[in-house]
């Protein structure tokens, strides 16, 4: 029948409230009942708080939204984020409804060989980012927001969140730069439904309580009776006219809503009905609540996809990356034997690289003095977003961003980053294209104090199996390795470090993803020293010494952390009698050590690790190398003592 | 002469301002005046920063606060954190000032042998929680100030925040929890002076913008010139004297105030002024500032103790922890055999323990009902602490509880955890006794998918060198590793898991931390397997399935993952010819195998790690494991693989 439903009809219903509501009104009903169906067979999963937010998504998805169920990457198409992700049964259920798949699908929710999983994730297409860590929605709704700006596109960008996952202060980050970049292309929605998980949620059903921070955020915040489908049309129209200025539509709802025995009551969180009489009963109550005097139209017919040609979409706009690649980057500009820090030879690659690649975009904490991002800033102003100290709603951005086919750079203080750790998390289950860097990493930064040191910088990105984790030691490494990043599909992390250190590497020296460089070898060496980043320099001082006493070791650049290059370890340690060193400006837990441990671990070679062990203090970075084991010193007396003929040595070797 | 100002003209001058406020002047003068000098001296820091910070910084020591600088600790000390903690050099100064320790200390800022770090730590007597990462001072605010009242003291608690780290979302949260428990004993006070490192901060002197929010979150906000003592003294009064709301102070400063050539300029964050001309211009500007007819009245005579006899202290008052240790807990309830998760023994045993030992406070972040923590809230209301979503602020109230001698157990699933994972680094350079709990670790939790999964957190603990990571495989161990983990010094992580598992101890088996269980011996066995929490049943189900094959394997439960139990580790090495199999419910790096294979390098022993090597998905937690390369299937063949004459082994040995 619904497919009779001539397109006047259609035309006319979306102007005509008094007949749209009770359309809406009965898929509001029908995303109730799915919910409420598909969490029962799955066993498991939150029903209630989907019957909150039925009618906020029922408006959204079928009266407010332009998009495309068919093609929901479309460039052009409205975002809608669901930041209260364990009520993914109603969006699994909203795009059913749109006509996106077939709405017998939604019972195999949560099963191992399904892709609606207990939480959304970019698995299936019509997810931006993955939720289900509260309060990181309207932080990719930043990137989403902004994206728009970036692509010239008129889309809009909408998140849903809970009132419980308010507190989080991710959120009032995402407010405050939401404000700062006047997002009205942004409308954010609080279902209000009272109950958090185990208790009342803060504010509770306290609507003013929610009005006031977020005006005093620089929202505009409408309040509404969440449930009221007019009341949400009309808000949504509002926040839609709004210039200048984000919207909140703050939704006051029940949770469990239009079943008896579940509305608004304590004890019913993330559990489903049961099979049988409760199911049954619940059922019967929801179906009973549809208008059978509404037209009969579906909420396919009722979507309305991104009118016709807007402003032509800019670079990056296609899903994933665009299938051009930029050009290569020129080869770096520093000699052998230059002085340069790799965080300022990571800038420098940055603008060369924003100046082939459109696609790149580059955001900062308020350190861009210290981490030279500012001269991407200088170069690309448009394409520097400046997150002031919200390393979560940076992080957050950069995921929504890459969603949409940017590359977002994401920088900061390596130890800054663990901040945002919730967000590196849920970026490696996003499979996004975001390009951390964490500079100012380990002891050497120096003075500054533990505060300041990234010490578990590598076991964060590294633990993450799908991060690639690069650690360059000079000037040249650098430039390239930000090169190799852009090109490796998938989450990067690069590390850098403080002090200038000596360019080793000609320009024309090419590094790939999972490889090394050997900096000395001969038929002669006794042991192996595997460094990366700053410790290079300390295992270059050691051989030095080494030599002068009849002892040669080889060297290897590990500038690829994750993953490693197994196949130069392997032949390493088979020429160098299985003796492994690693020295590393990190704790000695869950970096380098580990990594070259497991990668070598099957051919039964075992790794003198040396790492910090103990939590470390102020002083210069050399006084701290030595203090905290990681200095030239300790590999020289390490190779001595694994080596036991070799401090007795008197022949001279050829390094 | 200062020592000659008898007691009566101090008890003067303490209400008479027009004297006061010369001499508090002064001592603002000498404190930039300190500031300038050690940055100067020690080449690097952050001279502009203690300038602008000069005046609330003399009132609060001088005027406002009651402390005792002999006794930095005492419990009923009002407390200050310096939240804002690049301005280490004038905490240190007003210390001095305050007679705690010569004034020629200063000068060794920042130097490897001096505690005088260029960020402050607990190294350090009057300093409660380390500063640095900016955005958590707030945060251990609320712990201090709870910690008042657990105890019964009226001691107050000031907190010191810069104006750009009010964008971090750790404010808001500290904020949010601080209007709940209506904490009229926590005064904070922002240092409005406009710049940020890099640039202006995100709101500039727009002090309207400060005050709205912070109003809109509850809390009293005063505005005033925080360069004008008397505005200053009159606002800390004010907020002493306002019952049921926290205050705060927005001071509008001005950075480098007092000295011509950096007030209010850009490009000074963080650095000294030049030994020489540049640093001699600036002391005689400030110098020529110093008012001469003000009383010559030191700070330390300035000093106010805390008053009298004030209501006893409670439990836990003590610098650290009280040397009365609590009794011993009873023998854990469960028998062999029965069926409970470690999660609700956990609970379980904390409500044991809270019965003995009243230091014990447990914080929730709306989780009660699934951690079960909900079973202490039962029992010990006046102990717990709802933090809802918000789990930056619920470490922060934890490491504040701890640095006062209470024994928080902040609780959350273990992937929440990771939100707060610069506070868990912060824990651990504070050194505090936060023991932490992550629940629904892993796979295990099953439909609910990845971002709800835990699979880092070992990670993320093992990587800080001082952490105890304790992983308990049934209720029993999980009752004893609670307790231990509170007679362990330093911070502890538990994880816990979802699952009900069989419990397989008896009730009187004893868990020491840094210790294991052999669980399957015997001369034969062909192989071990390394197994915790979850993975010890599969291991087990993995032996059953070996025996029928009449290949033997020892199991162990390595439920101490740090420190690691090297000894029955290299000893099982020995008796299983080396070979060392590892599975765990977590990412492949930077957890149980990593500190199995890092026990055992020097005795050149690999180890073959099972572990969960990419981004899962929902489902059954036994399809999971098995998906996922963690089941007992997988540890058979691996077992197979490694031993490959086990493959074709007849004869039955005994297990």
């Amino acid at each position: 029948m619904a497919a009779d439903v001539d397109r006047q009809i259609l035309e006319d219903l979306r102007i005509d409230r008094a007949k749209l509501i009770p359309v809406l009104h009965n898929i509001a009903t029908r995303l109730r009942i799915d919910s409420i169906r598909s969490t029962s067979e799955a066993g498991s999963g939150h029903p209630t708080t989907c019957c909150s937010a039925a009618e906020i998504v029922a408006a959204l998805f079928f009266a407010e939204m332009r998009f495309d169920p068919q093609h929901p990457r479309d460039p052009h198409n409205d975002r809608f984020v669901l930041s209260k992700g364990h009520a993914a049964p109603i969006l699994y259920s909203a795009w059913a409804e749109a006509g996106a798949f077939d709405r017998s699908e939604l019972l195999k929710l949560r099963h191992i060989d399904s892709d609606l999983e207990g939480h959304p994730t970019p698995r299936l297409p019509f997810v931006d980012v993955a939720t289900g860590s509260l309060g990181q929605g309207l932080c990719a709704g930043l990137g989403l927001a902004l994206n728009a700006r970036r692509i010239g596109s008129s889309y809009r960008t909408y998140v849903l969140m809970g009132d419980g996952e308010s507190t989080e202060g991710s959120v009032w980050e995402a407010a405050e730069l939401a404000d700062f970049y006047a997002l009205d292309n942004l409308c954010a929605i609080t279902d209000v439904n009272r109950l958090g998980q185990s208790r009342p949620t803060l504010w509770q059903h306290d609507m003013e309580a929610f009005a006031m921070r977020w005006r005093a955020f620089g929202w505009q915040a409408l309040v509404v009776d969440g449930h009221d489908l007019n009341h949400l049309l009309i808000a949504f129209e509002n926040a839609r006219q709004t210039r200048g200025r984000p919207s909140i539509i703050l939704a006051r709802t029940l949770k469990g809503r239009g079943v008896s025995f579940l509305e608004n009551l304590d004890g019913w969180h993330g559990k489903p009905l049961k099979q049988g009489d409760e199911l049954s009963r619940a059922i019967a109550e929801l179906e009973a609540q549809l208008d059978r005097r509404a037209l009969d139209v579906s909420g396919a017919q009722l979507v309305r996809k991104p009118e016709g040609v807007r402003a032509e979409a800019g670079p990056g706009r296609l899903e994933g990356r665009s299938q051009q690649e930029p050009q290569a980057m020129p080869p770096p500009a520093y000699k052998i034997g230059d002085k340069v820090a790799t965080r300022e030879a990571y800038g420098e690659a940055l603008v060369k690289l924003g100046a082939r690649d459109p696609r790149i975009v580059v955001l900062d904490a308020d350190v861009k003095n210290s981490t030279f991002s500012e001269k991407f800033e200088k170069a690309f102003g448009d394409r520097f977003y400046q997150c002031f100290i919200t390393e979560q709603a940076m992080l957050g951005m950069a995921m929504g961003f890459a969603s949409r086919g940017a590359i977002p750079f994401p920088w900061t203080f390596a130890c800054f980053l663990t901040r945002a750790a919730d967000f590196i998390r849920m970026t490696a289950i996003s499979r996004l294209d975001v390009k951390l860097c964490g500079s100012h990493a380990g002891l050497s930064i120096g003075e500054d104090g533990p505060s300041q040191m990234g010490l578990e910088d590598l076991a964060l990105a590294r633990a993450q199996p799908n991060f690639t984790v690069l650690y360059p030691c000079d000037g040249v490494s650098a430039e390239r390795l930000v090169e190799a990043a852009i090109h490796r599909r998938g989450p990067v992390y690069i590390r850098t470090s403080r002090p200038k250190t000596r360019v080793i590497y000609a320009a024309d020296e090419t590094f790939e993803v999972g490889g090394s460089k050997v900096l000395s070898e001969s038929r002669s060496d006794v042991a192996t020293v595997v460094a990366a980043g700053i410790t290079v320099y300390e295992a270059l001082a050691a051989s030095d010494d080494l030599r002068t006493r009849g002892v040669s070791i080889r060297i290897i650049d590990a500038y690829s952390v994750q993953p490693v290059d197994r196949a130069t370890l392997r032949r390493a340690a088979a020429e160098t009698a299985g003796r492994i060193i690693t020295v590393e400006d990190h704790y000695a837990a869950g970096g380098l050590g580990d990594a070259v441990a497991e990668a070598l671990a099957a051919d039964g070679v075992t790794v003198t690790r040396l790492g910090v062990r103990e939590i470390p203090r102020s002083g210069k970075p050399e006084e701290l190398l030595d203090r905290f084991g990681i200095s030239a010193r300790h590999i020289v007396e390490t190779v001595l003592r694994i080596v036991p003929q070799a401090a007795t040595r008197k022949t001279s070797v050829q390094g």
